[in-house]
């Protein structure tokens, strides 16, 4: 009897010493994102438009879109004022738990800023790698229901962190209606400007630039499918950040963190949407069995059931190894996004895993602790794309220049190499203009 | 009189202090690659061919497009004794010419390696981040006439020294032919295996995988229209580095630079192809009149003389400026691939360059010299993209994992904030998740 039949979830149960477990294992994973073709067509016609008549297509579109009736291109900007208001009538827990959050990813972001370095070699020429801020960065944060403070901290202050000029935020605010605890933490952030702006039009203002709404280097921040297809069509005009999938989580477990824990962690990941995937991996089958159990006795008590139900029933699992090293490679060959280790010597374990977005160690380690407050970023690589690609940090709002400043001494030797190779590849301009270094 | 009429070379000169001047440098910059949606309809069909039917597609492909007579799948690999082959026959001063080149490469690329920290809070908790090398990486290496063995030695040598496990580099040989020289490089850099494949196909072929062909987890490297196409369709299923564009230098002088020099310079730019970008900028207008003597003098002298002409006549410009100053401020507008300041003092002026590539200082520092043996990486940002990327190097090959690693003291303060921050965002899963936690 399988154990899916004794519940009401119908969690996927796999064994990974089964002969066919990586051919489960892939179609469990399997995420295809359709290409909408009439969604592209729609968000390159919005770029167009905006590129072409600024300012007035901005307001059009956010008009239509977000029931406004903006007639002023300078209505489209937030006072500042509303911004440090937000902050001041906040509610006191709250303004609390934002301040402790930005100043732990303050101080976790503080580690990643990247130095300049050079050096002299013998013959006086000097090489070495210049430091720059980006000059100016577009953070989109998403308007209406999925409006998330936390995610405007771990966005804005990283970039602030890199020393950043000047960074725009543009939120949508359907029928008017602003966040006010969005607002408050783009106060505590440091963001520079906001505008009420939304979609593919805010992505296009931002990578373009509009008579009011200024051009940046970079976008960064979640958004629906039109404001991933926008940001993915500007991208070579700005740099953007990741495109990111359904979130994921794998929790490693050696059978002893309370079952209860485990489901609510599960489940934490499995709130945020039906395609959001949580998948559990235990040696100790009889564990699985108890979070099974506690996945049934508290589902009924969670506000987002439904949700939870359908992520944990299409793209769920509970995977049996015969021990945590199989686990470890069970984790790399995902290469998660949220990586759990549950288990007693979590730093152990953890020297076997090599694809991970961020590891979240020992029984204490709620992955939820790290999507508000721990510290580290919680915008992280998703789809498996961690095995080539880091979590947000203060090193993507800086950028490196090569330096190199030769010696006469250090061009002549140099200049006769460089003119052998040049040569070699027939290119007998680059040949001569080294050549004419030799002494 | 314009300077031009007295040129063979029609090359535009414009005013930084004319009131159009960012107007017609927007112009002079433009350039619009075409989509071209023929090319991309069939690199969309051969990816999803190889995909389909692995080997076999690669290898009809293969024998298509290279004029080749492949059977069997194992025979597209190099065997490494043709590496070591080409390595050892080569003339002794390409070999003494590459050895040194690696030999610096390498040196600058092991000061960008990345480093793994942590640090341990007051009540316990530990934070830090993991850094681990990609674990397989493809190169891709153009073949037939614009084989470049130094393009081998900078793309794989950060590779190597970033730990990846195994570099698989593919090359195609039209008619069977190999380039000794790359092949040496090849040798000399530390590819682990090669494959005589090249185009759209090797593109699919690395980034899924075939039965012969290992799947890797990012593809960097230079190639023509169908290789750039395919690398942006595959992107999200692999990692890739920059698309590359027209490559591009400008050169600030104060005008006591040998004019011959800087005429040379702009032409090792102009020589890569039509659409290659060369600008001089000068604070000395009797100095911009002698490098166009210079030009007109050593042109016909020159074995590219024909793309060199069509390269400066419709990309190239002469920048007068009122003073040095203004000349960075230029640049900085431009955000040059490659900036070389030609000047008494560059690292003054340098510390006012906030975007470009890399920075080649002082009269000695031909540009040259940074492609082949200077040391820094000569894959650049390119078409302005350097206001928010980087060169290539070590940390491309690398990635960060987060650690987060609470105490029960830790998660019983941060689960506190947590609660409050998840149930702000009703996202009551979470909260429950970091309650649990809660002493």
């Amino acid at each position: 009897m399988s154990l899916s039949v004794m519940t009401t979830l119908n969690i996927t149960q796999l064994n990974a010493s089964a002969a066919d477990f990586q051919q489960h294992l892939k179609l469990l994973l399997a995420f295809d994102e359709k290409d909408d073709l009439d969604i592209q067509h729609r968000v390159l016609d919005i770029i167009a438009d905006v590129r072409k008549r600024g300012d007035q297509a901005v307001m059009d579109y956010t008009n239509r879109f977000d029931k406004r009736n903006v007639s002023l291109a300078s209505n489209l900007e937030l006072p500042k004022a509303d911004l440090l208001a937000a902050w001041q009538t906040l509610p006191t827990d709250q303004a609390h738990a934002l301040q402790i959050a930005a100043d732990r990813i303050r101080a976790y972001a503080e580690h990643q800023k990247l130095q300049p370095w050079q050096f002299t070699e013998a013959d006086g020429t000097v090489l070495g790698q210049k430091i720059t801020p980006l000059e100016r960065v577009g953070l989109y944060v998403p308007g209406g229901k999925a409006a998330y403070p936390s995610s405007v901290l771990m966005n804005a202050i990283p970039a602030k962190v890199a020393g950043v000029d000047e960074l725009i935020m543009v939120v949508p605010t359907p029928n008017g209606e602003t966040n006010a605890m969005v607002l408050a933490a783009a106060h505590l952030a440091g963001v520079d400007r906001v505008f009420s702006i939304g979609g593919a039009q805010a992505v296009a203002a931002l990578a373009y630039g509009t008579e009011t709404i200024p051009a940046v280097a970079k976008i960064v921040g979640p958004g629906n499918i039109y404001v991933a297809t926008a940001k993915k069509m500007v991208f070579g005009q700005v740099g953007i950040d990741m495109i990111a999938g359904p979130s994921e989580i794998l929790i490693i477990c050696d059978g002893k963190t309370n079952p209860d824990w485990i489901a609510m962690d599960l489940f934490s990941q499995a709130e945020h949407d039906e395609n959001a995937q949580a998948i559990l991996i235990s040696d100790d089958a009889d564990y699985l069995l108890a979070v099974e159990q506690s996945i049934n006795k508290l589902l009924p008590t969670m506000e987002r059931a439904d949700i939870i139900k359908a992520s944990l029933s299409t793209r769920g699992a509970f995977i049996k190894v015969a021990n945590l090293l199989e686990a470890a490679a069970v984790a790399n060959s995902i290469a998660p996004e949220h990586l759990e280790l549950s288990v007693e010597n979590p730093e152990a374990l953890s020297q076997h895993i090599r694809h991970a977005g961020a590891i979240f160690m020992g029984r204490y380690t709620a992955e939820a602790l790290g999507d508000y407050c721990a510290g580290p970023n919680h915008v992280l690589p998703t789809s498996s794309t961690a095995r080539y690609s880091s979590p947000l940090g203060v090193y993507d709002f800086q950028k490196r220049t090569s330096l190199i400043n030769c010696s006469a001494a250090g061009a002549d030797s140099l200049g006769k190499i460089a003119s052998v190779l040049a040569r070699g590849e027939s290119l007998t301009a680059h040949a001569r203009s080294a050549e004419y270094r030799i002494k």
